[in-house]
């Protein structure tokens, strides 16, 4: 008996279960996924002692936040890539997740890291067969825009 | 009896110490110290598990090659800071490092990060009396270039 | 008899005079200004062969699309400085702008720059006493989003 | 009877003629190139009244230098994609060259771009079957280095 072919929904939970449980960084992060599909994908976490950069200030590690957006970015690109393959087997998706990469990254860092939790979210700006570009935000508890960034992918 | 003034070696020690043993997410990295000298800063640490970001490659996660880039680009827009700083009491020179912040960053992503171990060094190639900018590279220890970024820094 | 203050808008008057008229590379892209309040920044140009950069699809250069959202990123930023400084006098004003540059500038191409005419925008993300970022925008005739940028300037 | 295979430098010669003599604001901006091999890139151009951004300074517009830092890369990424397609006819490299484009281009500015004449001079950081991102530097006349930049650009 023929099984139905994977939907989308399955395939984005393939990506979700990928980078909030097989990624250890991310681990290290707290990231959880607030919403996966291609027009909004959203992570959180929460401020812990580990995550400090500035000891007076206690606000968040400008690689925190630059890891945060990086993620967000990859995580939104991956699912505009995954959104066209939408037929292809889960080995073959899985496969392609894994050759995602970031070309490069920029990060602008508007207000001190100060917050109990936060959430980013990310939108395609571009994509292509090849390439995907995204822009990332950052807010706090408070919704305080608290860095905005600009990521560029290859895609496969 | 007066004291002698604090030498720059002093300052950079305090500087040194700081970004060591009191930025948490530092010691998430693993970061340590291997040159804090206004003409030489160099960062050193070791792929260890939790610093994954493709599961499949066992690379690096994007996100901590930008933090170390981040990371090195501070330490040194703060160490030639502090080089026209001397003569300031410790006191101030503690105030003034709380104050530096990253105003954006660029990281390039060169090669898979990959490697038992890595080196991050940089070197100012602007700095004026508020906004110092720094090129950062990251080597894995068969020399290999695996990233660059630029960042931008705000300096009081 | 003592004269009137300059108001917020004789001195962005100056500010609109200076980048359309003393700017010689400004009218080498055909730039006027369309609004110059602190909310609302908005330049124009009209396409002509001197300003192609590709020869085959008839699009924009790169550089016509980076200049133009330099100088409408640096007009904001002057823009929000001149904002501050409501009560200096049109001399100071003018050495203010003299001394305005940027640090660092992104641009991301998103679509081949083609159409009769464009119209460039800008918003402040960050503006304190030294440094200002913004955040720009391209877009064609018909309402095509072109291109988008990230500026960092120094502001006195 | 078969003719002689082009060579290397025969595919580079068409794209230096391109970017010389076919793009009009390359013309504008007074390009001209002084070395144009996979290994060593470089542009050259003089100060003109037309270029100049800062009226009391004196010194070249921003846009001008995102504009030359623009186009020494896209050069630079262009020799890079031919070196690899020798073999090919002139018609399809044309057509490759026509379809080069920058993803994103950052631009550090570390000081006023003042001086008789200027180089540019760029380097691959990076090669790829799609995407090339090459790292420039702009010189004056006296050897001091006015601006640095990276750029991203899609290859075919």
């Amino acid at each position: 008996m023929p099984t139905q072919p994977d939907t989308l929904d399955d395939l984005l939970q393939i990506l979700g279960d990928i980078y909030e449980n097989r990624l250890p960084f991310n681990q290290v992060l707290g990231l959880h996924i607030i919403s996966l599909e291609p027009d909004l994908v959203e992570v959180a976490f929460d401020m812990t002692d580990s995550l400090i950069g500035n000891y007076v200030q206690g606000s968040l590690h400008g690689g925190v936040i630059s890891s945060v957006l990086d993620t967000v970015g990859g995580l939104t690109a991956t699912a505009g890539m995954i959104q066209k393959k939408v037929g292809c087997t889960k080995e073959e998706i899985a496969q392609n997740i894994a050759k995602v990469g970031t070309i490069d990254l920029r990060v602008d860092y508007l207000r001190p890291g100060k917050g109990r939790s936060f959430t980013s979210s990310a939108s395609i700006m571009r994509i292509g067969k090849k390439v995907a570009v995204t822009r990332m935000e950052l807010h706090n508890n408070h919704g305080r825009l608290i860095a905005v960034g600009t990521g560029t992918y290859l895609i496969a």
